[in-house]
């Protein structure tokens, strides 16, 4: 898409907070998200982040002015659910943004209306943006994957298929949570390699993964690929994604069939979904390392080549229940680029996915696999910033970290920075860990 | 659960076809689906089969006399979902399974207010029986597992921890379709051996796998695992199922985070789900080959050791494009027993699944894997059949398979049948191959 006047970095909004440059969400963002009063009992609504307020459109809907069809727009969302916005595709989604854009500019006649409809994000609970129907994990970051596949074949890190296939696999929905939600330290089966039998008990090796999540928008006909070029209009847009992992678990479980009981214990997501438009000024050329042969046709074009990455900057922090004790501040862990880390695009993601057929649908998600850097320090897993367990973190207060404790909280940030362009972040992307049930039965 | 009067073999019903001895549907089997008048416009119905007949739980809410208790689950029904039952656990649909056997056995009151609430099979079209959350496949068929891995490790078939472990993993739910609905051929990337590159076309390895369905009733939180015992409380009953599989498009993609696109294209469900209460005569010891350990405790009782299983007898049949026309009928391709083929039970797949804390929902599904017996000519697959493609099958017309071919029609059956019980079926599990989508791009 090409860039309008809601791109404009000199846009301002009458909600102060907005225009501070540290905001994740001044008036180029626009993202949604479902929240409800922290003190109310009735449902979710959807809102739209504007500085540390939120805009309630369901009381946007009834106090402002808007034209017919952006009426129509807000009224597939009183429900309180993203999904009729999701279904529409790119055209409704625009029109609401470029609404949304004039009624919170600077010099607005809107106003008056809305001001009494947005509340402090301190003041709401958030959920997940949307009910997630199918998720699907992909293994897009190529540093990450030749760096724990490294960790099991020393000479042969990548896997043939990798430089030709986008490697995925289905994953759990029910156990997706919003940040901010306790994870709970799974119980498994392990089995070290000297022993004979497993045990089953709690993890010892619990990790996390710095992940992008593609939110589907308008979905496909069972049966009917989607092409590489009509990708990004199935898109609805992005958020962070954390997918948390007991190392110990995978390994035993992983033969022949992948990860199982080892990843769907949690995965937290960031509960703002940035646009695709929002996300407009930030795009960037695929940077696949040298040495890999061209994609397939089905997964090629100069528009993929030249424009299908994003240009997000990541990063991931850690602090222990010490750390907070004490009113340290998080450590941070690791920071990478998604446009660097990733050897396939969200466009070829989805192109991938339904090349046989398969069915995407509204509320859909795709994970992007680790988005670890080039270099070790930008890791976006502990599995690899500690090689495997055997080398472990000093923190600043002196603890050490191979693998997560109970305590620990650990979160996601990220954020599009460009000279001419507005700052814009993705929110919080967080979650605390807590001890495991007894195994005792 | 202890048998009742609705078990009663002599028990007959005033619904003539449902006496059939060679009916899938007596009034001892009771099982629920969705449907909808073949000419009518209204949503989908929750509905009980009974002989060639279907009986309309909303008509039947309306016209039948009912106790307090039983009109609250018909209600719960009355929006043409299952949810609500499912969610209830064993007690409410024993008590509508109770009811609906009065209702319908010979000499009932009701007949009169009940005869205009049915409608004949042939004049409805048949959903899935709900709305499926996630999926989850297993691969419990230890023989199945054991010949597929021969193919890959002669010297090794069987991994370390398939003997400890219900090796399971995520399937793609948005793609399961109602028996009858064609299936297409898969486009993919394939590798062959000898080639340097993979090309991207339609799959020439599509082969079926021979599965029964575990339907998920009430959910657990997450975090709060589901204890062995408990576990068949949270099952609502059981479909059979058809994990369609491209052979060659799985070889290439699934190292090393499992089948993906090989899988999600389509599975084929039975529309009429079989109670737990229907199965309550056909239990069956855990029948493991000897050899093996004794599973960890989280995963061992004396219930699932002595009842464990249910003693269902499966078929595949496929009739071919050629044997359609000529008005040949179908040609069994395999024949296995389910309690004979699993080396786990559905309630040790459900202890395991939630063993970590994954929470499970009503309506999400366990898929067996392909239950494969012990010989050869049981295996629930084409690729056991024909030893990977290089023993092809010669059918009664001539013709050969190695793999499907397009106009293929692949049918599974399962019955329980047993002395002293009324035989009870699964009805119709079927989908006919269609030609891929042109790859020209």
């Amino acid at each position: 898409m090409t860039l309008d006047s809601t791109h404009d970095p000199d846009l301002r909004s009458w909600v102060a907070s907005a225009n501070d440059p540290a905001t994740d969400f001044p008036i180029q963002n626009l993202p949604f998200g479902r929240f409800r009063r922290a003190d109310a009992l009735d449902g979710w609504r959807i809102g739209v982040a504007i500085g540390d307020q939120v805009l309630d459109l369901r009381a946007a809907q009834e106090c402002g002015r808007w034209t017919a069809d952006v009426a129509a727009v807000l009224e597939g969302l009183a429900g309180g659910e993203l999904k009729s916005l999701m279904a529409g595709g790119p055209k409704p989604r625009r029109l609401l943004r470029s609404a949304l854009s004039e009624a919170l500019c600077d010099g607005s006649q809107q106003r008056g209306a809305l001001q009494p409809c947005l509340l402090p994000q301190t003041a709401v609970a958030l959920a997940l943006p949307c009910a997630i129907g199918d998720y699907t994990d992909f293994y897009a970051g190529i540093h990450h994957a030749t760096a724990v596949g490294k960790l099991f074949r020393p000479d042969n890190p990548l896997l043939p298929n990798y430089e030709w296939v986008p490697i995925g696999y289905h994953g759990r929905s029910s156990s997706i949570v919003a940040s901010g939600q306790a994870v709970r330290r799974p119980l498994g089966q392990t089995k070290s390699p000297a022993a004979t039998t497993p045990v089953f008990a709690p993890s010892q090796r619990l990790d996390y993964e710095l992940e992008l999540g593609f939110l589907v928008g308008a979905g496909n006909a069972l049966g009917d690929p989607v092409a590489l070029d009509a990708a990004e209009d199935h898109l609805f847009g992005v958020t962070l994604f954390n997918d948390w992992s007991a190392r110990d678990i995978q390994a035993w479980e992983y033969q022949p069939l992948g990860p199982f009981l080892s990843k769907n214990f949690a995965s937290t997501m960031s509960p703002w979904v940035v646009t695709l438009e929002a996300l407009a000024p930030f795009r960037a050329p695929l940077s696949r390392p040298a040495g890999h042969p061209d994609p397939l046709p089905y997964l090629d074009s100069p528009h993929n080549r030249q424009r299908g990455a994003f240009d997000i900057q990541l990063e991931a922090w850690l602090q222990t229940a010490a750390m907070r004790a004490a009113g340290e501040p998080p450590h941070r862990m690791s920071s990478s680029s998604a446009a660097e880390a990733a050897f396939w695009t969200a466009a070829q993601l989805l192109a991938h996915h339904t090349c046989g057929g398969c069915n995407l649908q509204p509320g859909d998600l795709l994970g992007s696999g680790t988005l670890s850097g080039l270099r070790p320090e930008q890791a976006g897993s502990l599995l690899e910033l500690t090689s495997g367990g055997k080398e472990p973190i000093r923190l600043p207060n002196g603890e050490q970290r191979t693998f997560l404790a109970d305590g620990d909280t650990l979160s996601l940030r990220g954020w599009c920075e460009r000279p001419g362009s507005r700052r814009i972040g993705f929110g919080e992307c967080s979650g605390t860990i807590v001890a495991a049930p007894s195994p005792a039965r």
